[in-house]
């Protein structure tokens, strides 16, 4: 069903300070950043080679990366596939039994297509699925 | 310095079930299965458009990924990235004074090097490096 790794997203506490630390640890440059109001997140992009590194602040404590960082602290948020059609890609987990976050798919930067399926039909991992505009 | 993603690292508790809940709920199959022992793991790989999802079953409750599990539960691991040259990449970071888990690379699963950064050095998250063989 899946194609690619889109990116990995990252919740982070304090978003310039950990652009700046990534740009120099890893030596990457930020692309694009953007805020993304439905989840809550102000976000921004570093591109590698054929996916993303996607790092999220939150824009409230009650938000979902808020909740997240209050319970785990700033770390590995989720991971997210390129699926070919999100629509169809939900409609089928949908006719498996699978739990999902969203039963609709919803906007995501840059155009996207995405919806996430729910942390406990992965053993503890959000995934996101993303159709690429 | 760093080229694409390579892998994402998924803590799991049990290694088969696991398997068969990523194979059917992302319609993706298992090519490879190795124990690494220097790491404490079985690790299962999903290769994925130019990438590769990775499961880890602990050897035992006193490994990294053991205590991971006991401490944090199933999930997220670390994500690990594609760098030409490990040795020269482990020299830059340490010269700039990052915090490193590895200070010489060492041998990871399918023949390459890897190193793992310290997850201090990058807001709490353990990020791999890895040179393809």
């Amino acid at each position: 069903m899946i194609g690619g790794l889109h990116h990995v997203g990252i919740a982070v506490d304090d978003l310039d300070g950990a652009v700046e630390r990534y740009r120099r640890t890893l030596g990457i440059e930020p692309v694009h950043r953007e805020r993304v109001d439905d989840q809550g997140v102000d976000e921004v992009l570093f591109d590698v080679d054929g996916g993303a590194i996607q790092l999220l602040g939150a824009l409230g404590p009650d938000t979902p990366v808020g909740r997240f960082l209050s319970r785990r602290g700033p770390g590995l948020h989720h991971v997210a596939v390129v699926v070919e059609d999100v629509g169809s890609a939900l409609e089928r987990l949908r006719r498996d039994g699978i739990a999902l976050v969203d039963e609709v798919p919803r906007r995501g930067s840059r155009g996207t297509r995405i919806a996430f399926v729910h942390p406990n039909a992965l053993g503890g991992v959000l995934v996101e699925l993303v159709e690429a505009p």
